[in-house]
């Protein structure tokens, strides 16, 4: 009622600059409303029980499951565009719609190469992009025979849904036959990874392309943890970067904010990790560090507007995640957290859980280290000083 | 129901980190949103029928008119600290909540000075502040007597609710007798102005206080169209500025963001103007430029908690508001004016009526022309090019 109420009043008037809907409450959502605020733009969120990162402030979200057609097409109908915070959306459910008319930014096919890992590695490598060396587990047989090439511990990982870390095991041969990997998985060669980087992008459907400064991300235990931007690397691995993500996103025909996570192996080759078709948690320090953050330009690509500056605002930026450490709250440790000099934390206004994503703290500084310092800091009191 | 949903929701948890009552429902409280969500912080608007800068985005404003007792007295026992985004709240109601014991910032001594002109003219005069020459109006003819001795014509002043020009009046001598002044209005002389100047702070009640840089504000009929900053004055002269806020802050305990607008004349001297409570329209430049926007570190101030960085991230922001101009909507030229490079549009959601403000354009640069070149190009767009 809550949300119905909200939204028939948006429709009645035509004040609002856009009608965007979103699919997904998570922090995504809740930093996208921000920038839609500042637009005029009217966004609508389809959130689910779980998304709890829309529900405290009064945002209004629209209750309702992101795999139920029928609740999605009221949604698309009342939209100009329809956007996602997450993968979670069956493209099944997306092609019906978008055959019925509803514009979908991205589109299914291009949400595919988001959702199911498995495609995406098939995709690239037949387009030759570089990627790990990977196979689809016909058989424990044919697996171990791949492996034995491959060097073992190989990584296994689930096509959909992988999520932080989730989905995705490191695998010894002799726990392979324990491992009950069917379909739903494949295998890889586990790379020596460097450093983890990542390629943000924004890009309309009429074909406007703006990228943002590469950025270096700290992972663990597949949760990321830290990102530095502009990542420490050479130029000319920073313009290969870029341009295998432009490459990309016109192959797939990227629409919105894409994010290109790419390994730099020990050997210095590049190989593409996963691609998110979506404001991304290695550009939250866009907000503060760039002309026009990503969620900002998310919203103008999907709308097909004039897409805004990335240009950096200071020399460098650290981001820093906090996490959750058991029930403890990161809004008590707030006002310490402030009072580090230079420190932005932001606050999701999620129920704490271990390892979830509660908030994050953006540093700007004339050095990485000084960035990485500040934010390092902040964020250290807000997950308890666990880390 | 919507609203009391919301609220009841957000109540029966404590991930917020605070909770914030706002009366007013205009632009202001729209931006201190953003910052709200920023922080974790639960704001909860309270906006009457015609505060419509919140109402489109479904952020559950509580409906209720902000002269009544009961309703404010709900809204600031459901909060941490209640605080304003406008000034037409009676202080008679707010000096009862303080005594039942709700945490008002600013409190009712300080409102008094932004609300009630006469009565800050005469508190900063007996306080030793420079302001200009003026006199409540008794009789005509003590008042014809005064303004022979200062000079015709003479500024006329409702001493309550005037805003955006409204409530003022430029008086000849002969024009006097037909002017329906009474116990409402006070005059004053008229000064030569070579500049307006507006000076931010954001001060906690346990003292903490920060400065924003000094800005120069242009005014049209009353109603400020542009502000550039760094204001181009002298060091001398921006030093000035910032120690006479700090003083008054001190003098009538300011807390939260306090805008204070000054006379520069054309002698050289420096008068106080007026005097705002809350964020202002002079410090919508520090979304883009500042590291704590003056909605941030308006909430961060009114809870008391370590306040924000105002350094500036580029060397010159200028702002250029948005107004009304008939029925235009500016949302109708908002892809123009995002097309101007380094521009950042943002509109409220608001009715547009002529004179209103719509939305404000904010450009940095390395100098003030260029970007005022950019924010008044973007802008004049928005406003269909009228001005």
């Amino acid at each position: 009622v809550t949300a119905a109420t909200a939204h028939t009043a948006g429709r009645m008037h035509s004040r609002a600059s856009a009608t965007v809907g979103m699919v997904g409450g998570g922090q995504l959502a809740r930093m996208t409303y921000q920038a839609a605020l500042t637009l005029g733009v009217d966004l609508r969120i389809l959130a689910a029980e779980s998304d709890d990162a829309v529900a405290e402030p009064g945002l209004a979200p629209q209750a309702g499951s992101p795999t139920d057609l029928e609740t999605l097409r009221s949604l698309a109908r009342s939209c100009d565009v329809l956007t996602f915070d997450h993968e979670l959306v069956p493209t099944k459910h997306l092609e019906v719609l978008q055959r019925e008319g509803c514009v979908l930014r991205p589109g299914p096919k291009a949400l595919r190469v988001a959702q199911d890992k498995l495609h995406a590695r098939v995709l690239m490598s037949r387009a030759g992009f570089p990627v790990p060396e990977f196979k689809a587990a016909l058989s424990v047989g044919e697996l171990v025979e791949r492996a034995d090439a491959w060097g073992w511990p190989i990584v296994v990982k689930e096509r959909l849904g992988g999520y932080d870390g989730g989905g995705i095991a490191i695998v010894e041969r002799d726990e392979l036959l324990g491992f009950a990997a069917g379909p739903g998985w494949f295998a890889e060669q586990q790379v020596e990874i460097e450093r983890e980087l990542s390629q943000l992008i924004a890009r309309s459907p009429s074909g406007e392309v703006v990228a943002y400064p590469l950025t270096e991300s700290v992972q663990v235990d597949g949760i990321c943890v830290e990102t530095s931007t502009p990542a420490p690397v050479s130029p000319e691995l920073t313009a290969k970067c870029r341009e295998l993500a432009l490459s990309l996103a016109e192959t797939i025909d990227a629409v919105g904010v894409m994010a290109l996570e790419l390994f730099l192996t020990r050997d210095g080759a590049l190989l593409v990790n996963e691609i998110a078709l979506r404001p991304h948690n290695t550009g939250h320090y866009t907000i503060e560090a760039c002309e026009t953050s990503q969620f900002e330009n998310h919203l103008r690509a999907v709308l097909d507007w004039p897409l805004g500056s990335t240009a950096m605002k200071a020399p460098a930026a650290v981001m820093a995640n906090v996490l959750g450490s058991g029930d403890a709250n990161p809004a008590d440790a707030l006002q310490a957290a402030l009072r580090v000099p230079g420190a932005h934390p932001h606050l999701y206004g999620k129920q704490p859980r271990n390892h979830r994503k509660l908030g994050h703290v953006t540093a700007l500084g004339p050095s990485l280290e000084q960035a990485r310092e500040t934010s390092r800091r902040s964020a250290d009191i807000l997950t308890g000083g666990s880390r």
